[in-house]
């Protein structure tokens, strides 16, 4: 493979109290990682450095492969201890990352775990990751979250919204375009045609109605609308069995109605080795669906499987997507463009 | 242990297409149920001795521990084939057997799995178990049901309602109420004093408020309320990691806050091998959580397992109950009351 057909990733540093340094080092550093993309590593080079230094490597970043935002005094790091320090950077970090992909320097945002209250400490109205993506590329687009483990995936319809107000978020409209999405974007993973099971919102898919119309009214149309467009989909199944049975190989991913539903299920199959993927942008955005992890931080034994995980997803999905890769111009241009951005400026 | 110490448990033969007849033949022929408990058995007898000519058994059953309902001709039933005639036939052995503990003939009912399909057949309006319960007792007391799973037990707040619902339905004493009935409960099964984690209702339980009030106003409230009656409860918790806590040990039971929370997260973990277990009422209510079984009706291959956990489970609630146990009188005349009888008298 010549290092010109790889995709260019945005690797941004999360929260450096955490496992987060460890882990970029260590994928970073991985031959398969390699092979796969390139990557823009951003953040304070003397955490990922340090990094390296907690796994036992030695990394070495050419300084056009790395965007210096010198915005967190490793001294000023107390392991295992969420700061307003911390979060600002992961913030900073991250807001660089998804302006070089905005502005084309690179194909794909990968980020090591966040621990929300530092973000919080450091920008109060931090929600979660949509909102801040919104917030940087200036769009309303709502970001479409999945859970990728092993070969299982997880949509959702509604996310971070109060439960009393996911039936009402419910349409037809919405459930279709989330089915089309999960599989455009399954297939552009490589997943072929996806077995797609929608989750029925009520109890006992409604029952018949007993316990509530929507199951029959709202989900199973939007069901038979895909279908027509040659999508493999099915539903609304029960959701009390359906993961049960994706999880033994009968669906490639459910969609879910709502957040509890598929993190309860894919929590238990074991998602914590697996990806938090966002999609919806332009190009995509990936995570290791696990935490920042305080309690093992800084001892070298963090388990690196679920980043790089992340990091292949995002190439393959960079390579998959058909668009035209960032080349070296477009990467350089776009770094200059960003030189002047002061650090925090993602921050509040 | 004498005979007159083991408590009386009324066992309704639930849908004779499925597995039920021969799991009632094997359970009953079980030596731990022998000793646990006395069995007043109610259906068709014939029905029971197919079952125990399938499990390969000799089932010796005196005509006094027998209510024999002649509702249902082996003949007619065709296995794993859901009809009408199998539904009115269950709901009319479970009609007896709760009239049976309501007349104080018996500590507790036991039944072997119904067909929901089956029972609708026979009668249009049933919605579930409960519903049936408050027409035969002719109460509105709203019953609670636990899953029970080895050492795990969930217990819920609501249960077969509209998710559009569930928000509105929980409310501080509601929440309170149900701690209270589970802790009750547990003690009453030899749990001891019972670890309950009370499950969130909204994503991030609330994340602050930021995805819903009710966990911080309405429902952590309930949890203070419990503690200050020395309950060991805590909560709410995010449900998204709850059940996986419970499972590796943390927590002898969850409180759900709606159905197919607590649904996904037991059969996920294998709920299929519990016992569901309905209380609220004047006596305990318990059978095998899984379902008939008609691909393996008439077999002898079922795994009688969950039905004797079943069995074991309702008879150790009713020794707890601290109720003195229905004697031979009180049974006798139950029975006689009982024989004027129609059969299907309960099924519509």
């Amino acid at each position: 493979m010549t290092a010109d057909s790889r995709p260019t990733l945005a690797l941004a540093l999360g929260d450096a109290a955490g496992i987060g340094p460890e882990l970029a080092a260590k994928a970073l550093a991985d031959e398969e990682v390699q092979q796969a993309a390139r990557f823009v590593v951003i953040g304070d080079r003397r955490l990922l450095e340090l990094g390296a230094e907690q796994a036992g490597l030695k990394l070495e970043i050419e300084e056009d492969w790395f965007v210096e935002r010198n915005n967190l005094d490793p001294d000023t790091v107390t392991l295992g201890e969420a700061s307003e320090a911390t979060g600002a950077a992961a913030l900073d970090n991250f807001g660089a990352a998804l302006t070089l992909c905005h502005l084309g320097g690179a194909d794909a945002t990968c980020f090591t775990p966040f621990n929300k209250h530092a973000m919080r400490l450091a920008r109060p109205g931090y929600v979660d990751e949509i909102g801040f993506i919104q917030a940087v590329l200036n769009t309303e687009a709502d970001g479409a979250e999945f859970n990728v483990l092993d070969e299982l995936w997880n949509a959702r319809v509604t996310s971070h919204v109060p439960l009393s107000e996911v039936a009402g978020m419910i349409t037809t409209d919405r459930v279709l375009e989330r089915i089309k999405l999960t599989d455009a974007t399954m297939q552009g993973a490589g997943q072929g045609r996806p077995r797609i099971a929608v989750a029925a919102l009520n109890p006992h898919a409604g029952d018949g109605g007993n316990f509530g119309p929507e199951d029959d009214e709202i989900i199973a149309p939007a069901v038979q609308a895909a279908q027509k467009h040659q999508i493999n989909v099915s539903g609304p199944w029960p959701s009390d069995t359906v993961y049960l049975r994706a999880h033994k190989g009968e669906f490639d991913v459910v969609l879910s109605m709502y957040h509890d539903q598929g993190q309860i299920a894919m929590k238990l199959i074991g998602f914590d080795r697996g990806v938090t993927l966002i999609g919806g942008y332009p190009f995509w955005i990936a995570t290791p669906a696990h935490g920042t992890a305080y309690d093992i931080a800084g001892q070298g034994t963090a388990n690196p499987q679920a980043t790089k995980n992340a990091l292949l997803l995002a190439a393959k999905l960079a390579r998959a997507s058909g668009a035209p890769l960032a080349g070296e111009a477009a990467r350089r241009s776009a770094l200059e463009a960003m030189l002047d951005t002061p650090a925090a400026q993602y921050t509040n």
